[in-house]
């Protein structure tokens, strides 16, 4: 750790340190973080975008007496070097260690837990009005990027604030882009405020012309008119200033002085402010400032050329799915496919670049993108929704009210479904299948293997009574891409598969959890056991010969990397009441708690998602039998 | 019927009317529109505004060819008479009839299902770009509210529409509230372009100041600069052209021919439009004129004075709520109320007139409801968040990441669980229970009587370990308010309370199920069987005493207005499980569709939530057993 980093135990010690000192902690800073993610892998970019911000905010504010609200969060590592964390910062994303976002329960400087997007308005402006109710004196800000301000409820906080006239500061995070290049029309217009030299002098300029104006009725009368509405007179930020919001900026991101003159400005303003910092993504390392997007989330890298260390051989289902969708869509003209801000992540790359026209990234707006898709299918294409398990969670509504109620037949490919390791509380996928099959018309699966992943896509686009859901892990794929992609089998629609017959008890496993149940399979019947596994491959609908293999088996334990309320143990139980069968039913699931960051595969054992807890329970249910 | 809208059997029969008999069409409808909804009661105000301009639109548009997509849909009557539906439009909202929104399945001119409000522009952007894919020739056009554009997807849509440049064209129907009064800068923001006659001439007279102006090569700088940015100067509709749209108006949305001519003049224009249309709420109908609130979904009325034809004297849930909400907050100044847009609906108007500082309508934004609770809940505030069942659904992700996340104490008050009636499919409230009781670190709970929704109310409010919901339906409450609403008892967390003790056979019960329960229990007793009955009281935590219950009865019936599919029922499945305990166990819920519109009771008794389809249960398993 650089010396002057090592000094800064709280936000307060930055004012010790000489205005000279600062630039040097700053490199510091950006030294740390560069080391530290270099091995523990982590969102890199954005954080090294946000170190003189941090600084200048820490410097201008009392946190935790005020409160900093950091929108998304990874661009909060700076921050967290800051507020009593920079020893503990080489544990970050580390089971046991810091965490990668914001969270509340690790340090009082983080008000909020923030992995989700675009959040940290409607934060703030609570925090801003519980502060006017009980006559507090703390300052909030919050500071959020340019991409999360494409996230509706950003809006819908926006118009909230510019309505409340409460202090508040919103402190616009401009880097250009959300995760990859940033889209939509507001993005285009942050581009306008930042590089057109007319607009940040045009209201000067008016200002004078007006003075200079000759005389005449008529020059008065219009000179007068446009003094009336001077207000509305072409300026930088007039979008905002439209919504009720002071703008001030643009100003350079990474000069901290600057910085702070602006953030005691914008601190002194009554009313809503919003300040437009423009911030380099990357900044200070330049394979990080060439790549942006590839460095925004990061494996361990060789800090001296950016190389990844490891590159994986296996796919990932990301891999499979992207290939899959690829080869499909190749031969069928309707498929389109959208992203909410995420291309890379979710695998649509190369979609993106041999179908340019039928590729769509909405920005990170996934209530929008469900509902652009059911416009889409109304309008006879296929669209193919990809989007993380947790981040899908924001379409929720949309999904019932847009595509089950028209039972419209738009894909659903849901990524980073069950635990994603690292990213932790906040980007678990842990919900999904229970946050989905109680929606009528809809049809739910998890593939168990790579073959599994590429017939239900092919299937699900095939399938025209209503919205399918494939949700699949984060991760190396199961199995090995044994299918010719020229002709891939469909998957028998509702029907689970029968792994392996036996005559003594049942193992029923869904998704990930069928190589557990296999292998756990395997090590029990080296003990003189006979499990019967089945691979459900459908949530919804669910298997109704998964009776009769019950009644053979006696009893049965099921498993999945869902939470097991509402999932897809529970569905087996809805079926076996339904049926009157009663039998011995135990559920291998995850917990009923946000489950930490860490490794995936300790996380999984963590949770009981192992072989040795499967054999567990299975032999509990043989004994008791 | 009037004499010219019995002519009108499509949308093409409108160009056999002249010009100079649209205003008596318009007339016609209006009253068909009040006679029609003074009997069946309905949305009336909203759509009483949207005569004029239905009539324009499908004057100028060639429906179905051409799309017209319907925001909330609550705006659509006139939409329906002209479409084939005006013989059958006096069965709206009954069971059989034509629903109340814009529905699919009913006509092809209604291309969407829209009971959720916002959507209108993701799917009209869908609509145009699949249009632009197929190089099919239709138009579209959204038809969307000043109160729908506050929610956050709407801007998700057009930020996204902005930087497709696709042909679309959004209507904005202005009419200056969204259900109650309006709120938002946005709102203040088209007050001033309705307003503000100097904004509509601004723009050509400063292009005329410029021309005017004198020599000097100061003056000439400063005027190529402004001329340079030219289209950032001051004009009407900043805001929208800002977001990449051609603003056109606003025009006034009573005026047949000036409607024509703008929308024909919007249609011709490439890329995305928005054409501003004033129109008044409840237009052509005094009482819903001047209480444009309480006309915008009514009752029977009558039609002279607009008096309500029942006025019922027993309180609602909503009344309990609203009631016992304002006794709490009395005592305790902490206690805030967050509506989203709602304040008659979710019986908020009491508290609002008492507590005007603690009291908010964020607009229609249920995301920035709940993550502006969390803000509030932060920074020490107690928040009890009122919102519909149906609504909430939008709010999904943030009750995940926001709420149970970081275990804040905000209050979910859940109005309207369980079927609607009249509203139908997309107003039911039929997923809650499955789609929160998954979640950790959340409380779920449903009041069976008045009683307990204040007790329940009252616990919720002191409850410090994560959020709570309390969910409650529509309509007339059980029991009798005997409580002291100065000394309400509060609730045993985590417990259920016997009703009825018993040997043979249990019912369990939440919500509304319970007084069916209690009566099929009653009825079953006559015939000479003695069921156990339990009003579970809580969802999540559920009571462990079930188990023992449940061993002592023998089987078990569970009674609840959710789907089956991960709800009450299956809560009472896992925990059996989990304790392997074996019995029969049959849920009574809500089936797996959208569940149509018609009279509550009618279609809970259609759905099996009745006495007999209880008794008929019971009996059965009674027989096996």
């Amino acid at each position: 750790m650089g010396k002057l980093l090592a000094q800064i135990h709280t936000p307060q010690d930055l004012h010790k340190l000489k205005s000279s000192e600062l630039e040097e902690l700053a490199t510091e800073m950006r030294a740390e973080i560069i080391e530290t993610v270099s091995k523990t892998g982590g969102h890199l970019a954005a954080s090294l975008g946000t170190v003189e911000l941090a600084i200048a905010l820490h410097l201008t504010f009392e946190s935790p007496h005020d409160k900093l609200i950091w929108d998304v969060g990874h661009q909060a590592y700076p921050h967290k070097l800051l507020t009593g964390r920079a020893e503990k910062f080489r544990t970050l994303r580390q089971y046991g260690g810091i965490a990668g976002f914001p969270r509340c329960f690790e340090s009082p400087h983080d008000i909020v837990d923030a992995g989700h997007s675009s959040t940290s308005i409607s934060v703030s402006l609570g925090l801003a009005q519980a502060r006017d109710l009980c006559q507090g004196d703390w300052s909030v800000a919050a500071i959020i990027g340019d991409g999360s301000l494409t996230g509706g409820m950003a809006f819908e906080a926006l118009n909230h604030a510019g309505q409340l006239k409460t202090d508040l500061l919103v402190v616009l995070n401009d880097n250009e882009m959300s995760i990859s290049h940033n889209v939509g029309a507001l993005s285009q217009y942050l581009t306008r405020l930042r590089t057109d030299p007319t607009l940040t002098r045009a209201r000067e300029d008016l200002d004078l012309l007006l003075k200079r104006l000759p005389g005449g009725p008529t020059m008065a009368r219009l000179a007068d008119r446009l003094k009336g509405s001077i207000k509305y007179l072409v300026m930088a930020g007039m979008l905002f200033e439209e919504m009720g919001f002071t703008y001030l900026g643009p100003v350079d991101g990474h000069n901290i002085p600057t910085l702070r003159r602006a953030l005691a400005d914008a601190r002194k303003r009554k009313g809503p402010v919003l300040l437009h910092v423009v911030t380099k993504k990357g900044k200070g390392y330049l394979p990080a400032q060439q790549e942006p997007d590839r460095f925004h989330g990061v494996g361990p890298f060789e800090i001296k050329t950016g190389i990844p260390k490891h590159t994986s051989v296996t796919p990932s289902y990301t891999d499979v799915f992207s290939q899959t969708l690829v080869a499909l869509a190749q031969k069928n003209p309707k498929i389109c496919a959208i992203t909410a801000a995420m291309p890379g992540g979710t695998g649509l790359t190369s979609f993106r670049e041999k179908f340019p026209t039928r590729f769509f990234d909405v920005g990170i707006a996934e209530q929008h993108a469900v509902t652009f898709a059911a416009g889409l299918a109304h309008g006879g294409q296929r669209p193919v929704v990809a989007i993380y398990s947790t981040f899908l969670q924001r379409a929720y509504d949309q999904i019932v009210h847009d595509l089950c109620l028209p039972k419209l037949p738009v894909v659903l490919a849901i990524d980073r479904a069950g635990l994603v390791g690292e990213d932790g509380e906040t980007h678990h996928g842990a919900f999904d299948i229970s946050y989905l099959r109680h929606l009528p018309n809809i049809t739910v699966m998890s593939p168990a293997n790579q073959s599994e992943l590429r017939m239900m896509l092919k299937s699900a686009l095939v399938w025209n009574r209503g919205p399918v859901a494939i949700r699949y892990p984060r991760g190396t794929a199961e199995g090995e891409a044994d299918l010719d992609l020229e002709n891939i089998p469909t998957i028998e629609w509702g029907k689970a598969r029968s792994l392996r017959t036996g005559s003594h008890g049942a193992i029923f496993a869904i998704g990930s959890g069928v190589s557990l149940a296999l292998e756990a399979a395997r090590q029990l019947e080296a003990a003189g056991l006979s499990p019967l596994v089945v691979d459900a491959r459908f949530v919804k609908p669910l298997d109704s010969r998964l009776l009769s293999w019950a009644r053979q088996a006696g009893f049965v334990v099921t498993v999945e990397e869902n939470v097991a309320a509402g999932g897809f143990g529970s569905a087996v139980l809805e079926l076996f009441a339904q049926n009157d069968l009663q039998l011995p039913v135990r559920s291998i699931a995850l917990p009923d708690r946000f489950v930490e960051h860490g490794p995936t595969l300790l996380l999984r054992e963590e949770c009981g998602l192992s072989v040795e807890k499967i054999k567990a329970v299975f032999l509990e249910l043989e004994q008791k039998k």
